[in-house]
């Protein structure tokens, strides 16, 4: 039956049949607005009461408007009558209040919309042509959101659903947002006891338990060391700065509304908590005079740094207002850039890849013949045409994006697929041909004159926190052995004290290489006098990833019994050691 | 000739003599104010000009006054006489007309003063009978001051002088200042390229280096990981928290001026920059149920906290608005109180014992039996018994001070002689009866009920940059083998790039593993085209403590010559791992 092409357009239309059947079964249903979103639709409703109970009677009557395949009709209203529609309806009637004519010297000025059977609403379009051209949907869920996201206005229900051109493609699709459920990283942070949240505390700013802790710091780590192997240096700098130095930096003007601004009380200066870090980077560059032979400088931070989001934006670990940048600077001459991009896109990879993460795709954004690049344009064609080598070098899977360059200059973007197909933005290098020359970074050349030298921004796990959210659902929190913040746990059956201590000995001993050098091992014993099944419904709670079971029968074979996600299998004492090691 | 118990007396008169000096010198001088000091005194005056070079010409004057045998003078005059006295010297007469009776029914008040010759200042004493009494002295110095330590207020000349019993003592004091000022940090930092400040990111706000990096990050990894060996596990907590959460732990009221306010714009939180941990290790414990199996529970994070200091008051590494707190809380049982404490003094033996520093008293601060003490007597009494035990137990060179314990509990806290006699107060271990319950955290015991916990807080280095200023003095830059940020450089002479590249192969393969596991070798090579005594001179700016000269000659014999501070001395090459290796 179907000819679509337009699943945004599809998804639109489906939004409006919402209305219409809402319209239907609850006449004094007031509407706000309804548009097509990733997935699917929504739409917002005042003056009704609405629980989830209530989706499958909507969604039937949707169903019913559907098969009479109704045309959707477009027609371009002037404001008066436009008025006259929204009479009753005073959300409607703001938006057709506040609609501007695109040429103010009109002398009227025409709003559209489009009708579907009794349901007519103000909307820009596309929509489908017929309501027999809608594939397969499904409303999901309710929530509650308000009116023009203003929190001090009408609070709204908003009604979700998906859509997709075929039932196939909407039961994958609902079958991974089951999974995802599953996957919550608010739960499994909950359940693996790895993150906390307090409303004294404020929310959007997590603490991390013991065990989270070592997940983070593991992570962290690995970013942080792989990037020493190729000469980036670790630095420390503030978390607060005089606003003066976003002033000179130019990110006062970009991120002005998200800062959080700091008071002292005892001088007059006026601070921010830092969003960004790269001005404090330069400062250390600006510490001491450099020559063309420092270059380049590598510089390497996990910091935190704090935007100001609104509450409503704020979910678990997704969207914090305090995060961890692992954030690089380097600073180098014109014929390094090559070879420290390459270099940055190797390790995004080796990291990556560590991380069991290999499907990666890259974005390059170059600028357009539009006005208001900074920096040299024969520059900018180097640089552009030296990413695109080093893409294609390199086999990246990638696509150019004209035009959505930075002011300041080109760069690429990672995106990674999760373990159950969701992509999401992880990795970045950006070329930066503008705040050295603002902040009057130098070198001296060979021939000792002063020089401007380059700048790359790069973060490659981008916000720890968000990418943790990422990772934990990507493992279904089942890490990997070389992070996993308890590795081993040993559970022991009657009376095995001595064989337990004996094995201990052995555990303390271990200290594991791979990825990450130097990870001495995390064990634990649990001799408590709970019976095995219990010690073992603790431990996989906690997925654990290797429990080691031990009864007097194994101590006396000095054996012990491993078991793990892919059975159980029996271990000789003296190879536990290496068949330890082996694990990563 | 001298009879004299009490410096501070002498000190004090001193400060009479120099203002009365400057008088006689100067005719139409301000007074200020000018009080005894540690080691010394000083007098701030207005209205004249003074440089470093008109204080031989004061000094002497001063010895005039001092050889003229004048007795020191009491009188108490009453208000209206006091201003007659003032009437010349506006800031002597603000500080008369802010003078309030001690008894405020008096129908009159007297005000005490001290004469020396024609000099008579307001003044609570004490002071010396004679200027014969006078002990050896000498002025140092002359530094800005604003009226009463207020910025918007008059700008003072403020002339510092020491003073001692005897000549040999001021001799030893000027000897240790010298030293004191050659192994300055602030000098150190600049010259060992350490930490930088800049005025565009604010005042008291370090930035390390990649070299500084290293040696804190050193420090506060040797801090953590000893803790870690007693139990302590790592946690995460973020810099800013709602106001809210310190109104509910006390520290408001304490420290309400010293905080940096962070206001949000996108919602109404009032947040401020943590000015301790305490609180947020806190939550992590009431994260979940906690059974008296679990206890205790030791948290520790170096985290950076903030106070807002008066920039005035700011000096280097020493006083800083944003430092590394390696802080310590432990939640555990009454019963569990001594054994914790214990372990804790025996890890700041252990601590100050690996960085040089073995020379510790410790204080211990009792309750009086004032009012205002929260937490039960019989606790108190328990606690207090305890910490003498321990102290006696473990040989601490102590004392104890009634009535200096904190109104929540009894302390121990540390003080550190450095390598030119001076104390700085370093570790601390404070009892406290009163956040736990203000928390209400608790534990279920072993009949099944609630009980409260008791909390410890525990700093080992403090502030870590604070500690590091102490350090770098303390070893005037010539850090441990193992925390320099520079371990070892090998400097070539001639044609040597094969060897080299063959020492280089060693170098990389060596890990120490004492005072710090796991700590690679950190090492570089100065194959440049200059000359060795060069190269030399670059290595020892940077007081790297191992140099390794290699020339042809030294390839062809397979072996390197060691330069140390000790000396130089010829090793072969297959000994030189195990050479480093022993190196501390």
């Amino acid at each position: 039956m179907n000819n679509i092409d337009n699943l945004e357009a599809m998804r639109h239309s489906l939004a409006h049949i919402l209305a219409a059947a809402v319209q239907e079964l609850y006449p004094k249903v007031e509407f706000g607005i309804g548009p097509a979103i990733e997935n699917g639709f929504y739409y917002d409703f005042a003056n009704i009461k609405l629980s989830e109970a209530d989706l499958p009677k909507i969604e039937k009557k949707m169903r019913e408007i559907i098969v009479q395949d109704l045309p959707v009709e477009q027609g371009d209203w002037n404001k008066a009558n436009a008025l006259k529609w929204a009479a009753s309806q005073p959300f409607k009637k703001e938006l057709v209040e506040d609609l501007v004519c695109e040429d103010p010297s009109a002398k009227s000025c025409s709003l559209t919309f489009y009708r579907i059977g009794n349901f007519t609403d103000l909307c820009a379009g596309p929509h489908l042509k017929s309501t027999s051209e809608v594939g397969a949907f499904k409303l999901t869920s309710i929530a509650g959101a308000y009116w023009r996201g203003d929190e001090t206005r009408a609070q709204m229900t908003r009604v979700y659903g998906i859509a997709f051109k075929t039932q196939q493609e909407l039961d994958d699709y609902t079958a991974m947002l089951a999974e995802a459920e599953k996957r919550d990283h608010r739960k499994l942070g909950a359940q693996l006891d790895l993150f906390t949240f307090s409303s004294d505390v404020g929310s959007g700013l997590p603490m991390f338990t013991p065990r989270g802790t070592i997940l983070f710091d593991k992570l962290s780590e690995l970013s942080l060391s792989l990037r020493e192997k190729i000469g980036h240096q670790r630095i420390r700098t503030p978390h607060i700065t005089k606003t003066d130095l976003y002033k000179l930096s130019g990110h006062w003007d970009k991120f002005g509304d998200e800062l959080f601004m700091v008071k002292s009380q005892e001088t007059s200066d006026q601070f921010v908590m830092k969003p960004m870090s790269c001005p404090h980077h330069i400062q250390i560059y600006l510490s001491k005079p450099r020559s063309y032979r420092d270059l380049p400088v590598r510089l390497v931070e996990a910091a935190m740094v704090y935007r100001d989001e609104k509450k409503g934006e704020l979910g678990g670990m997704s969207r914090v207002r305090a995060f961890t940048q692992d954030d690089s600077h380097i600073l180098c001459r014109k014929d390094q850039i090559k070879p420290e991009v390459d270099s940055l896109i190797k390790f995004i990879h080796q990291l990556y890849g560590t991380l069991g993460m290999t499907d990666i795709r890259a974005r390059l954004s170059y600028r357009d013949d539009g006005d208001g690049y900074l920096g040299d344009r024969e520059l900018w064609n180097m640089a552009e045409s030296q990413l695109k080598a080093l893409a294609d070098e390199n086999h990246l899977d990638y696509y150019e994006a004209e035009g959505e360059a930075a002011f300041y200059g080109p760069k690429i973007d990672f995106m990674a697929k999760d373990a159950i197909g969701r992509e999401f933005q992880v990795a970045t290098v950006q070329l930066d041909f503008n705040m050295p020359g603002r902040f009057g970074l130098e070198y001296t050349n060979e021939e000792g004159k002063k020089e401007t030298p380059v700048m790359l921004h790069h973060a490659a796990l981008g916000s720890v926190e968000r990418f943790l959210s990422v990772f934990i659902e990507h493992t279904a929190g089942h890490f990997p052995f070389w992070c996993a913040p308890e590795q081993v746990r040993v559970l022991t059956i009657g009376e095995t004290k001595e064989y337990a201590e004996k094995i201990e000995t052995i555990l303390a001993g271990i200290t594991l290489e791979q990825p990450l050098k130097h990870n001495d091992l995390r064990y634990k014993i649990d001799s408590g006098k709970d019976n095995l099944s219990k010690k073992i419904k603790r431990a996989e709670e906690l997925k654990i990833p290797v429990l080691i079971l031990v009864g007097p029968k194994d101590a006396e074979a000095e054996q012990v019994t491993i078991r793990t996600r892919d059975g159980e299998e029996k271990v000789a004492l003296k190879d536990l050691s290496e068949w330890l090691k082996k694990q990563a």
